[in-house]
C-alpha cells in the first residue's frame, strides 16, 4: 500500500478503531472457548465489537491457527486491517541457539546474524511477524537473571551484536522477504542496571552515564532499521520509561530519529500505578500516550480510558493518528495489506522447522559460544579414555535456557548423549551425585581415566524474574567437586548456566573448566565436540566473572580512580581496593583459551599523531604457535589519558576473529578514527578531545600490549 | 579583628604570602629534625622562605608543641598571621566515644552534641582549632569501610546528626569560647556511594538523586554554621569533586550559600592527575583553584604552580584574594589574631583530658548506642550466674574503632573487665577459642549458666581504605558459634564492629544478640552494663543489616517498583524479588529491642486534609507495658502515594526518643508541614505536590501503623 493510502485509511477510522490498533491481545483471547474468554475480555474492558478493532496479538503461532485468526479477523474488521502477530523469539524459534550471552561469546556478528535469520525463518512460516528481540541492555551485575538475554557488559560489542540480530531478523527487504520478522529492540532504556541486581528494581545513573554506556546499543539497532522499540519496566531517573516523555519524545524520537512502533513491555503501562506516578489507569494511559507509546501490551489503560480522554479533548487526536499511522506503516512494511498471511505456510512449516540445516547452525553456534576457562593438560580428551560423567547436568536436556518457547527439550541431546558420539558406552560410566558424595562410588572411579563433571544452573535460575543473591554453584555441587578429588584423577568441569558464576571455589580443584552456557538444541553435541577436540574452542567472555559476589557490579571498563592499585603499590593501604579480595575478576572480559597458543607481534602504527579528518591504522601479526587450527579474537582497547571527565581504564573499540592453521600467521588491521576516541562530555556532547590516547591490543581485556598516539583535532581544544 | 582590617591585610600580602595561606603542612614538617625535613620540603616544593608563609598545619596537637610552633611561626611571619591547627577528631579526641555509626544509633542529637562538645574541649586545650568532622556521607553499602564514620542510610537522620555534631564542636560563640573547634563537614559530595562499596571508587547517580538523598546532610551542617567543608575524593558525575566547578561554585557556594573555607581531602588535588582530568600539577591546581578550593591538603599543586599561574594571568588574582580572605576570616572567627594560642593550655590539658566526667559521657553514649537485636528470655543476665566468656573480642581493648588518634586502648576496659564489675572472678571463666573448637573446653562449660560470645571485627577492618567483599564474621567465628551450641546452654552473642554484618548464620544459633559497634573508651563497661540490665538498651539501627551480601546496596527507603512484592502475591514469579532470599533485611533500619515492651495507641490526626500554610499534628500514645524503665524511639515515616517521580516506599521525617517508667505512658506529638512531604521534582525544584500521603508511625521502619492524609497546596497543582 502506498504511504498516502495509509493516511487515508487513518482518516476513515473511528476513534474506537484507532484505539483498537494500539491494543494487543494475548493468546488467552484466542486459544480458548467462547466461555473462557469473558474473564480476559472484562479485564481488558473489551466488548465483542471492540475485539474487531484490535491491532495485534501476542504469543500465538502456528501457520494454520494464525491464518484462521487472521481470516476471521479480516472478516469482522470494518476496514480490513490485518492483525500483527508478535512473540518473544529470542534465541531461536523451534531450533534453539545458545542464549544471547553465549552467542555473544562467539564475538561473531555474522554467526549471530545467521541464527537470527533462522529464527525468523522458522517463526515466519509459523505465521509470526514481529519478534521482541534483540535485547541489548548493557549488564554489569550477574545477580540479575536477565543477563542471559543480554550480549554483555560492553557498549561497543553490544552495538555490533544489536546490529547483527536486527540484520538477521529483518534482512534487507522486509516487505518482500516473507521469511523475515520485524525486530523490536528492548528494553528502552537501561533495564540492565537494576539496583542490587534485583529484577524490576530502580535504575539510577546520570544522564551522561546513560548516554555513554547504555543508549548506544539501542541506537545501533535503530540505525540498523529495527522496526519496533519496547519500553523498559524500570525508571529512568525516577520516571518509569513507559511514561517518560523526555526519554521517548526527546531522546528516542527526536535525537535517535526512531519513527517506528513503540510498544510497552508486558503490563508496563498499568504498572505506572504501582510505581506511584499515576493514580489510576486514566493517568497511566495519559502518561504513556503522551510519551508516544503506540501499543499497550497486557494492561488496560488504552482500552478503558483512551476514548474518553480523546473525546474530552484531554489528549490530542492528532497524536492518536500519528500512533495509528506508525502501526499501519509497520503492517504495510510487512506487506500485510497485500498478503495478510505473509509467510504462514503449514507445508513449509513442516519442512523448515528444526531442519537438519538449522540444527547444524545450532550446533555450530553452540560450539562457537563455548569458552574454555582453564586447561591444565587435560583437554581435549582422547577418545580411547574411560570417562566418568558426574553431576546434576550429566544427562539433563534442560539445555535450552530461558526464552525458548517452542524449543523441545525432548529433542535436545544431553551431554551424555553428546559424549557417546565420541566414545563407546563401555567407556562411559555415569555416577549419581549421591553415590559420589557418600563415597559408595569411589570404587567405580578406580579404572577411570578422566572425570567429567556436568555442573551449573537449571534454566529456571536465569531469565526474567530470576535474580539470585548468590553466584555460587547451587545445591551440593561444591561438595561434589571436592568428592571427586578423592579419586586423584584428572577432572574437567563443564558448566551449563545463564550468568557469570563465582567459580573461585572450584577453579583450583579442577584441571579443565569449560563454560557452555545454555547452549540450545545441539548443546550436548557441541560441548562434547569441544571436549574431544573435534572443535577447538574459541569463545571469549562478554561479562567479567567475579571472584566473589562481594565485587559486583563488576566490569572491565571501570573509571580511573584517584588512587589506583598497581603492581608497585599494591601493598599500600590507601588505595582503591578491598581488604580481602583483589580488584580483578577471576576471568576477565574478553578472556577465553584455545587448544592452541597464539603469539602477537609488536604493534605497528601508520601514524602516532593524527587529526580528526585522518585515520590511524594499527597492525598486529598474530601467529598460531601450536599444532591445531584455532580461532583467535583479537581485541583493541583505548584509554583517553586526560579528558574533561574521568574516563575508563580501557574501552573496547574494535575486534577481529581470525582462524589460523598450525604455524600460520595473519596481520590484523584496525582502522582508528577520532570517533573511537570520542566520549560524552559534561555538556552531553559526544566528541573527541585532542591529547594522547593509549591504544591497547591483546587477547583479552587484561592481556594487552599498548602504545600511545596523539590526536590533534580542530573541533575541540583543551 | 574587624572585617575591614582583614581585607587590608590581604592587600598587604604578596602573591607568595597569599598562596602560603592555601598550603597546609603535615606534622612531618614539625615533628622532625632539621635534616629530615628536607625530603618533605622538596616534595612540597617548599623553601625555608615559603615555609614562613604557610597557613595551616595538619595532625599536630599538644598545648606546648602547638604553642611553640605558633610562637616560632609568628616570629617569622612578616605580617604576623597565625597558623591554623587542624586534625581528624571524629568521635572524641582523648576520650573516645562510639564510632559515629554507633552514636547515631542513639537517635539522640543532644547526646551526639555533648560528645562533640567534649571532643572539642579536649582538642582545644591541646591547641587544635579545626576538626575534620562531621562526616555526613549517606551510606547504603556495608562493604565500604567508612560506613563506620557515617551516621547511616537516611537523609533526615543524617541531617539531625550533622547539625548536632556542628553545634557540639562550634557552640554558639566560636570566637569567645576557646573550648570550641571549627567544624569541617565532609566529604562534599556523595563520597558514601562508591560503586561495589570499594573505597575511592567511582560514584554515579543522577543530579536528582544527588539532591534528594545526598546533599541535604551537608546542607544541614552548613546551615548550622559549619565553618569548613572538605572535598570528596570521588567523582560527581565523572568530574572529581575536588576539581568540580559546578559542584563547588554553583551548588556549594551559590545555592547553599557556603562562604567558609573549602579544603581538599588528603592529596585530592594531586589525584586529579591519576583520575585523568589533569595532565600535571599545573592543570590539577588550576581545576581546584577554579573550583574554589581554598586549602590544599597534602599535595603540591598550589605550592608549586599557583604563583606562575597567577603571575602569567592564567588565574585571576581576585579569586586568590577571595580564597585568602576566607582563610583569614576563619582565623579571625577563631579569634587567632587576638589570641593565636587560643585554648592551648598545658595545665587544663592535664585536667580536662580523659577526665572522669568525660569518661562518664563516653560510657553513657556507648550504652545509648548499643542495639539489642535478639533476646529470647536470656537478657539481662542475673549477677549470680556463672558465665563463660568466649571469642576473639573477650579481652580485647581494641574497642575504639578507626579515627581514634589520641585514644589509648591501654586505658580502655575490655568486655571481660566490664563483666567483672558485675560478677566475681569465680563466676567468670574465659575460654580460648582454640579450646572451644577442639572440644577440650566442653567440660568447663558443664557448670556454666550462660555463655557470652564476644564476636565481631577488629578496628582495622573498617574505616578508610577498609572495604570488605564479605560481610560475615571473620575468621573461625561461625564455627565458634556452632561449637558453643554443644553445651546446650543459653548463648548471648555480643558484637564489636564497624559496619552492618551478615548475621544470618548466627542469629538462629544464639538466644541473645547485642550490637555494640566500636563503643569507645568505656565500651567494655557500657556493654556489661547492658548485659546485666544496669542499663536498658534503647539504640536502634541507622543502617539496614542485610540477610546476605547479595542484597547490597540495601536501604529501607527503596523506590516503589512496578511489580512490588507483598503478603498476598509473594509466591508469584514476576515480581521484584530474588529467587533465593527475600527482599527484606535481617534487621531493618530503625530496629532495636528493649528489656521492656512498648505499646502504641492508634494514631490521632489534627486534620487529614491541609494546605501548605497549615500543619498537621499527629499524636500517638506510647506505653511501657513492662516492669523496667526503658526508652523508645518513636519514628514517623511518610509515603507520597502519587508523584511526578517514583517515590520511596517510606521516608523518615521525624522521630522522638522518650523514656518511660514501668506502666507509664506518654503522648508523642509530631508536627507535619508540607515541607516534610516535598521532594526533588524532575525540574530539580524541591516542592510538595497536592495529593494523598501515607503517614506511618512505629517502632522501626517495618513495624508501623499508617493513615492517609491529603495535602492541598496552592503552589503546585497536578
Amino acid at each position: 500500500m502506498e504511504a498516502i493510502k495509509l493516511k487515508e485509511l487513518v482518516d476513515q477510522m473511528t476513534v474506537e478503531e484507532k484505539i483498537g490498533q494500539m491494543i494487543q491481545l494475548s493468546s488467552d483471547f484466542y486459544n480458548t472457548t467462547e466461555n473462557e474468554i469473558t474473564g480476559p475480555m472484562n479485564e481488558m474492558y473489551l466488548t465483542t465489537e471492540k475485539m474487531k478493532t484490535v491491532g495485534s496479538v501476542l504469543g500465538i503461532s502456528g501457520a494454520n491457527q494464525v491464518k484462521e485468526i487472521q481470516r476471521s479477523h479480516l472478516e469482522s474488521s470494518r476496514l480490513g486491517i490485518p492483525l500483527l502477530f508478535m512473540a518473544d523469539i529470542v534465541h531461536g524459534y523451534r531450533t534453539i541457539f545458545p542464549i544471547p550471552l553465549g552467542l555473544a561469546s562467539s564475538w561473531d556478528p555474522k554467526l549471530v546474524e545467521q541464527t537470527a535469520s533462522i529464527a525468523a525463518k522458522e517463526a515466519a512460516v509459523a505465521g509470526l511477524h514481529v519478534t521482541f528481540s534483540p535485547m541489548v541492555d548493557l549488564v554489569r551485575d550477574a545477580r540479575w537473571g536477565r543477563v542471559m538475554e543480554s550480549t554483555g557488559e560492553d557498549a561497543y560489542l553490544n552495538q555490533q551484536m544489536a546490529r547483527a540480530f536486527v540484520r538477521g531478523y529483518q534482512g534487507p527487504n522486509l516487505k518482500e522477504d516473507v521469511t523475515k520478522l520485524a525486530a523490536c529492540v528492548k528494553h528502552f532504556a537501561a533495564y540492565g542496571a537494576p539496583i542490587a541486581g534485583r529484577e524490576y528494581n530502580t535504575v539510577n545513573m546520570s544522564e551522561r552515564q546513560l548516554r555513554e554506556n547504555y543508549l548506544p546499543a539501542y541506537k545501533a539497532a535503530i540505525d540498523e532499521g529495527s522496526r519496533l522499540v519496547m519500553t523498559a519496566f524500570n525508571t529512568v531517573d525516577g520516571i518509569p520509561a513507559t511514561g517518560n516523555s523526555w526519554l521517548m519524545n526527546e531522546v528516542l524520537r527526536k535525537e535517535m530519529g526512531f519513527d517506528g512502533v513503540l510498544i510497552s513491555d508486558w503490563g508496563a503501562i498499568g504498572e505506572l500505578i504501582a510505581h506511584g506516578v499515576a493514580e489510576n489507569l486514566k493517568e497511566a494511559g495519559t502518561l504513556a500516550f503522551e510519551a508516544g507509546v503506540d501499543i499497550e501490551m497486557m494492561s488496560a489503560a488504552y482500552s478503558s480510558e483512551l476514548k474518553g480522554l480523546i473525546e474530552s479533548g484531554t489528549l490530542d487526536e492528532t497524536k492518536l493518528d500519528t500512533a495509528v499511522l506508525r502501526i499501519l506503516e509497520l503492517k504495510n512494511d510487512l506487506g500485510l495489506f497485500e498478503n495478510p498471511y505473509r509467510g504462514a505456510d503449514a507445508q513449509k512449516e513442516t519442512q523448515e522447522m528444526f531442519s537438519p540445516q538449522n540444527r547444524e547452525v545450532a550446533r555450530m553456534s553452540a560450539e562457537q559460544s563455548i569458552v574454555l576457562l582453564k586447561n591444565e593438560h587435560v583437554l581435549p580428551l582422547r577418545n580411547d579414555l574411560k570417562i566418568a560423567l558426574i553431576g546434576p547436568n550429566s544427562q539433563t536436556r534442560d539445555l535450552l535456557g530461558s526464552w525458548s518457547w517452542k524449543g523441545d527439550t525432548a529433542e535436545t541431546p544431553s551431554l551424555y548423549e553428546g559424549i557417546l558420539q565420541h566414545v563407546s558406552t563401555e567407556q562411559l560410566v555415569v555416577i549419581a551425585e549421591a553415590d559420589m558424595l557418600d563415597q559408595s562410588a569411589d570404587e567405580k572411579l578406580a579404572d577411570v581415566d578422566v572425570i567429567v563433571l556436568a555442573l551449573g544452573e537449571t534454566s529456571e535460575m536465569s531469565g526474567e524474574a530470576a535474580s539470585r543473591t548468590s553466584l555460587t554453584l547451587p545445591g551440593n555441587q561444591l561438595e561434589l567437586v571436592k568428592a571427586v578429588r578423592r579419586a586423584a584423577k584428572p577432572v574437567v568441569a563443564t558448566l551449563f548456566n545463564g550468568r557469570p558464576l563465582d567459580l573461585s571455589a572450584i577453579v583450583e580443584e579442577v584441571d579443565g573448566l569449560v563454560e557452555a552456557w545454555f547452549p540450545g538444541s545441539e548443546g550436548g553435541t557441541a560441548l562434547a565436540n569441544v571436549l574431544f577436540g573435534a572443535v577447538n574452542p574459541s569463545g571469549k567472555l562478554t561479562m567479567s566473572f567475579p571472584r566473589t559476589i562481594g565485587q559486583v557490579p563488576m566490569y572491565y571498563n571501570q573509571d580511573k580512580t584517584g588512587r589506583p592499585i598497581n603492581e608497585t603499590n599494591k601493598t599500600e593501604k590507601y588505595l582503591s581496593k578491598y581488604l580481602d579480595v583483589e580488584n580483578t575478576p577471576l576471568f576477565p572480559f574478553g578472556f577465553g583459551l584455545s587448544y592452541t597458543k597464539f603469539s602477537y607481534s609488536a604493534l605497528n602504527f601508520s601514524h602516532t599523531t593524527f587529526t580528526e579528518e585522518e585515520t590511524v591504522t594499527v597492525r598486529v601479526t598474530v601467529k598460531n604457535e601450536g599444532n591445531v587450527t584455532g580461532a583467535e579474537i583479537v581485541q583493541l582497547y583505548v584509554q583517553d589519558e586526560v579528558a574533561k571527565v574521568v574516563r575508563p581504564v580501557k574501552e573496547l573499540k574494535n575486534f577481529e576473529k581470525i582462524t589460523l592453521e598450525p604455524q600460520a600467521q595473519k596481520e590484523v588491521t584496525f582502522t582508528l578514527t577520532a570517533e573511537a576516541l570520542a566520549y560524552v562530555h559534561p555538556d552531553l556532547m559526544f566528541a573527541a578531545d585532542n591529547g594522547t590516547f593509549k591504544i591497547m591490543v591483546g587477547s583479552d581485556s587484561e592481556n594487552v600490549q599498548s602504545e600511545t598516539i596523539r590526536l590533534i583535532t580542530k573541533l575541540i581544544t583543551k
